[in-house]
Parts: C-alpha cells; structure tokens; sequence
C-alpha cells in the first residue's frame, strides 16, 4: 500500500470540500444566518486544518495500484461525509450526528434519502450545500481533482486506477488520451447541461434559488429539494424541464463527447441508451394506463408517469405525486426500476443498464450451456464481443449487489418496519434512489430508523455509489498489508 | 432431437402415475368414498390411455442428448402434473382444473402451497393422492423409472442426462458405475427413512392415516398435510419426530451412501453439511431469542422455533404456530432461509446451500479480483478446487433464480396484493418451500390469486424444482429443431 501518496490524495480532497463550503457560507452570511455561519465555518476549519497537512505529505513512489485507488477513493467519500456532516450538526439545524451524517453521504452519494421531516425551514446557506454535495457527488470529487490537477507528473495508470474506482459503469474509458483532458471534457459537459437546465427553470420563473437547487438535485441525479413536498409545487413546465434533464442525465456522457465530436451516427448507436429508452417508454406507457382513475386528465397522468418513471430510472427520486398509492403492479415495476438503474457513465445509480443488459445474456447462455454443453457461446454487446473477465465480473457484481441489498435489509429490519419498507429502502440506498415504498414511500422520510439503521443505510449509499468495490475493498483482509 | 426416445419416456412415466393411482383407488373404494373412485378410474384411464401407446414408441436410435434428457424432464414433468391433476377435477372436490393443476404441481414439486382453505373434507383416496405426489417428486419420477428399468441396454450416457437434469444439485454424481445401481439405492436409502419415520410417528399415537401422509410430506420435504392447521394440532413429540426428519431429508443422500459403506469420517466431512447445520443452529438460536415473549416456556419456544427453521430451510412448509406474527427481523431471516433451502442432493429446494457457499466465495473472488487485478485465484470446497465452468454456472443458476422469483412477483402483483405476499409468494413457489409471509403466511393459501397467477405460479414450482434448465428449455428457441 502507497499509503503516502493515498494520504496526500485524502488531505487534497478535504482542502477542496472547504473551499466548496465558501459560497455556503457567503449565501449565509448575505442573509445573517448565524447558526449555519457558525456551522460552516467551523467544518471549514476543521477541514482545512485536516486536509492542509495532510496534503503536505508526499508520496515517495509516485505509482499506486488498483488496491491503493480504490482504498483511496473509499477513504475519501468516507472522509468528506464526516467532515461535511459537520456544517448540519454544528449549526444545529441537525442535531444527531449520525442523522446528518446519513443526511450528508444521501446527499454525495446523490441519493437523496433524508430524514428530515420539514425542509423549508432550514438555513438557506446549509440548504445551498445540501443540494451542492449531489452535484459535487454526482461527477465525482477525485474526478473533480483530476479536472484541476493531475495527481502525478507522468499523466499515467495512477490517474486511471482513481477515475475508475469512482466512476460508474462496466469500464471506465478515457475520451481523449490524457486523463486530465478526459476529466475536464466530462466536467465541462457536466457544467454546460447543469446551467442549460437552470436557465430553462429560470425561464419558467422558478425563483432563483429553486432553479439553482433543482439544477444541483437533477445533475447529480440526486433528489434533493428545498421543499417539503419534494417538486409536487412547481408548475408543469418546470416538471417537464426536469423529466428532460433528468433523462438526460442518466445518459452515458460519452454520447455527449461523441455528439460534440459530431460523431452523431456513433453517439446514438448505443444499445444501451436504446435499452434505457425503451425501458422509459414501456414504463411510462404501464404507468399512465395504471392510473388512468387517478388523474382528471391525460395530460396529468401523463406528466406524473414520466416523472414517476424517469426519477426512478435515473435514481433521482423527485416526487410530483405520491406514487406510493398507485396500484400494486405499478408499484412491483417501481421496484424493477429501482434495481436497473441509469446507464452506466452517467450520474446515475442503480445496476447500470448495461450490466443489466450483460445480465440477460449471461443468463441466457447459461440456459444454452445447459442445453448444448459442448457448444461455445460468446456475449456480445454493440456488435462487439465482451471478453470473459468482463462477463465474470458483471456476473460477480451482481451477485455481491444482491447480496447487499439482502443484508442491509436484514439488519434494518430489527427496527420492526414492514418488509416492504426494509427492502425497498435497502434497495432504494444501494441505488443511490432516495424514496422507496411504504414506510419510505414518496411522502415519507427515514427518520424513523434507529441509528444502527441509518449508520447501515449509510454504508449501503457509499456501496451503491463507489459500485461495492472501493468500499467493501476497506474491509478486505490483507489489504492493509505491505507493498 | 430424439423424438421417439423422448415420447417412449413419457408414455412410460405416465404409466407409471396410473399404477400409482392403485392404492388411492383401493383407500376410495373401501372407504365407498364414491366421487373419489370416479376420479381416480377416469384418471388412471385417461393416464393408460395416453401412456401405453406412447411407450410403445421405439426409438430408433438409442442415444439422447443433454438437450434430449431436460426436454424429457421437462415435458415428464408437465405431463404427470396435467394428468395427476384430473382425480381433484373429476371427482369435483376441487372443481377448477387450475386450481387442481396448481395443486397438483404443487405436489409433485414438493412445494407444498394450497388453494385449499378446507382439507379435511376431502375424500381419503384423494388425501392420500395428494401427499403421495410429495413422495413421489421427492426423488423424482424418472429416477424411479431408472430404479425399476434402465432405459436402453447400454446403462450409459443417457440415463446420466435424465438424472442430472432432475436431481437437485452442482452436479449429479453416480453413486456406483451402473446408473440403475445408483437410482436403486438412492430409492432404497429414501424408502428406508420413510419407513423409519413412520414407524416412529405411529409409536407417538398418531393415527396411521395421518403418520403416513405426514411421512410422504416430510420425505419429498412437500408440506402437505391432512389437517387445516398443518401441524399444529399433533403432539410435541411428533413435531420433535418431524423436525428430525426433515433435517434428515435436507441432507445430500450420499452422505447416507457412504454411512452405509462405513466411511463415517468422509460422510461427515462435507463442508456443506457443516454450513447447513450452523445456519440451522444460528436461525433457531435467533427465534428462540426473538420470541421469548411469544411461549409460555422455553421448551416451547425451542421447539416451535426449532420446527419453523428446520421447516423453511428443507422447503417442506409444516407449520405449527403462525411464525407470520413474529417480529420482522425473524421473518427477515425467513426469507433468507427461503432463498438458500437444503443442501444439493437432498429432497429439499431452495438455491441449496453449496450454491450459497459457492456464492459467497465467488463473490469474495470478485472482490479480491477488484482488488488484485492481476491475481489468479481459484475458488476451494471441501478441499478440492472447483473448476471454472462449475463456478461460472452455479453464478449464472443463481442470476436466473433472482431473475425468475422478481417476474413471477412482478406478473401476480397484478392481482393487487402487497408487495411482501407477492415476492414471498413468488419465492415460497421457486424454492418450492409452500407458505410464505403476509397473504400467504402461515395460516393463508394461495386461494385469492388468479387463475393467471395460479399458472404463474404453478410454472415457478416447476422451475424451481427441475432447478431452472428443463423448463426454460422448452421455451428456448431452437430446442425443437433438428438433429
């Protein structure tokens, strides 16, 4: 373990989590929030004080592994957590520790499960770093320190090692051959989509704020809003406007790069965006004939649908209507929806679409195998052939995805909620959704779970968002060994 | 495909169901039980009828393929169910043909689930029926035809192939070099414990009707019974005598073989012996624990939880107290013991639990392969390397058992019952377990489902039984063509 060089990258992230917490703190020092001045500059300190020495370290060898990546990248979503739970706790606004901690990985994790009941009446400073953290956690933070600084001279494996362990999707692939550019193009997309979908919410005279607000939740495909009733109160155009951008980005942003290289033919090839298309369409289409007796009109039903759809696939977790009501099959596919996800390179939670697309072909071969032993059967994807390791670790993803939705919602349900409840929000946290159904539906909030749940819950938000790896690698034995 | 060989198997195996049918027939006629005698005459007509001209079918080559033996199964399978099914429709003691159908199914899988909320108003004949089809699909049916009649002069290949695609497992291991041999003395060992159970329930005073059929249910680990409250209503030390045999009948038969050739130190070595029995141990203890306040004393409370864990992980489904009541974190882990059931080889259902083993290690290779891109690591059981391919399947089996139990609770959720009913419905019928939580707990049946969801169900049993390939073979396309 390079643990130098893993200790440099940490102290790093934390300087730049205090420089983020600056515009937080100028909004609340504009409107005299005391408390969460108070709040936020004490985390600032505390941050600084942190990551400043500890970025003073230097590596001795430069290399670092795939090990050290992902212990780095755990490591570093673990820290900025705690230290950005700080502003929510020393202010007050959030008393429990563990209540803004969970409130706080929810939100870097773009989750957006929160367990406060009354939003509105938060300060308006921490309510600007609430939603903030989705956007900051949607892209990345290590990706975000690649975009301004490459961490070594040699512009080489250990960049990669970084962006891989954080990115979601089968594999992360460079755009352009050095990691730097790659790191800045996403985040120059990322930017450009985000202030498109503000001035478009802004057009629609959504206040300000809101816009800002709903921009972050969206872009992150996070789900955080600064109101109590979720995105049910704004007005149909901006519930469009967020149905657009939240598909937009659950989007691989490779196609974006490709549509800005004008490769348009190459951009829309992509089987997957087709999948996740197609997904949207059947979704939305069971939805509206669902609950043809729920809405005056079609237009409405039509509008809750795709919203109800889209903030589902995406993993957003925006809610216009509470969906929690609707008939039982409905709700089966809310589920379904839950677990496939966003496609993989995009913001988005979930399996990924392309792994779940990899899964119907495995299975499907394994059904063949069984049938005709003898036979090789190769996976293919795009008109290429997805080589075995590919296959087997998309399998063992899976597998582990499963099996952590299972514990997870094992160990909540010594609270005594409904399994429904305990499952969906397991399921809903490992997805980086946010609502789940039940006792976490729409309407609801996970104030209710003791703190062994929520510190569990928080865990399985950093599973779903680091994809298991970086995370369940920090409880590997072995890895804290030697070189 | 060999189409002669295949029809020439099921001709056999229906003639076999009819010669079954006898003891009913006589148990109907003593008892002048006179609608039951016309159902079981009509069936036994309608199964020779069908049968005798079928077997009479000679293939003209000898050989079957692996596609071949889990057509054959497959079909064997559907056939006996559709055919077994008439005794309940004619005689009009279950007047809907999917409702018999479904029972019936749930019979020979050894599942256990009921559309009916009165049993003990049925004719005795067809009672007895009833809980002989758990026997019978305990050990499989074309086992039994090996065991009496190998099926071509070469005792080669092609018996294999049959056994293997209907005996649960990795892999289905001959016993002894002749294929006959190894049907004979796994019937043998199956006949003996039955026998044995039997004897010792008629020792506790249990009416010989119901010591019987209670011994067919815990043999084929089926679950039905001859009362409406299952088993609750027998004596502890019964339930004591029942929890022992299913324990006994949820461990792989060759465990018992190479008791019998007195290599006790190899039989007791199986790694998967040992996790069954901790899981067993570990789930009681937690029971006990769980509902302390529930039994007036702890012997009580032991044997109830003792009777509910082994009950759920051998799939057999007895019920002695309404374990649905309990707090959540038991019916948590009821789920889980659902999902896992007995060990391979045995009569029980489930994923079964080396494939759990094997799950857990594959999955902690994708973590050290996430970890240690570069490492070669192969997965161990019982000290022998597992080899790829085996490793590869058992990750591909259990993708499509998750797969199957999400459709089957996504197509009944349309009837509107809760989400629990729905996937524990669906998951109870896959790992042919009989009751599950809330709308099909441990008092319910599955009488409220649709007709749709009653097929949907019925297919699941199926699948879940023949452990997945036979039955998704007959809908893989391509199976029918050709050599």
């Amino acid at each position: 373990m390079n643990y130098r060089t893993v200790i440099n990258i940490i102290g790093k992230v934390l300087c730049v989590e205090a420089m983020f917490l600056l515009p937080a703190l100028i909004l609340s020092l504009i409107l005299h929030e005391r408390e969460a001045v108070t709040g936020i500059l004490v985390t600032m300190a505390v941050a600084a004080a942190l990551g400043f020495p500890l970025s003073r370290v230097r590596g001795r060898r430069p290399d670092i592994f795939a090990r050290d990546g992902l212990v780095t990248v755990g490591l570093a979503w673990l820290a900025v957590s705690l230290v950005g739970a700080l502003p929510f706790c020393v202010s007050g606004a959030i008393p429990s520790y563990i209540d803004a901690l969970f409130e706080t990985a929810s939100g870097f994790t773009t989750t957006g499960a929160t367990i406060l009941r009354e939003i509105e009446s938060l300060p308006r400073g921490l309510l600007y770093w609430r939603s903030f953290t989705h956007w900051l956690g949607g892209m990345g933070v290590l990706v975000f320190l690649l975009a301004l600084n490459p961490l070594s001279r040699k512009d080489s494996g250990e960049n990669m090692h970084l962006l891989r362990a954080e990115s979601p999707g089968v594999r992360a692939s460079k755009l352009v051959p050095r990691m730097r550019d790659s790191a800045s193009i996403l985040y120059l997309i990322y930017i450009g989509l985000t202030g498109l979908e503000f001035l478009l919410l802004l057009l629609g005279r959504v206040p300000v704020f809101d816009s800002l607000t709903l921009a972050f939740g969206t872009a992150g495909t996070g789900g955080f809003t600064i109101r109590n009733d979720s995105a049910a109160s704004y007005s149909p155009y901006a519930q469009w406007v967020l149905i657009v951008f939240m598909f937009l980005f659950s989007v691989n942003f490779n196609v974006y790069f490709l549509l800005l290289m004008r490769q348009v033919k190459k951009a829309l090839r992509s089987s997957e965006l087709h999948c996740f298309a197609g997904v949207f369409a059947f979704a939305t289409l069971l939805f509206v004939l669902n609950t043809r007796s729920y809405f005056p009109d079609f237009w409405d039903g039509l509008r809750h649908s795709a919203f109800t759809t889209v903030s589902l696939m995406s993993t957003t977790g925006f809610v216009t209507t509470n969906f929690d009501l609707w008939p039982q099959i409905s709700r089966s596919l809310m589920i379904l929806l839950m677990f496939m996800g966003a496609c993989a390179g995009s913001t988005g939670g979930g399996m990924k679409v392309v792994r779940v697309q990899l899964l119907f072909k495995s299975a499907y071969r394994s059904l063949y195998r069984a049938v005709h032993p003898n036979a090789v059967r190769l996976v293919h994807l795009d008109g290429e052939r997805v080589d075995e390791p590919t296959v087997r670790s998309v399998d063992g993803f899976l597998l582990i995805y499963f099996l952590t939705v299972a514990a997870a919602g094992f160990l909540i349900s010594a609270d005594g909620f409904s399994f429904e409840t305990n499952f969906s929000a397991a399921l809903s946290c490992m997805s980086n959704v946010g609502p789940g159904l039940g006792g976490v539906g729409a309407v609801e909030c996970y104030a209710g779970f003791s703190d062994f749940s929520k510190l569990v819950l928080t865990v399985t938000m950093l599973i779903g968002r680091l994809e298991i790896y970086p995370m369940l690698a920090l409880a590997l034995p072995g890895v804290w060994k030697g070189k």
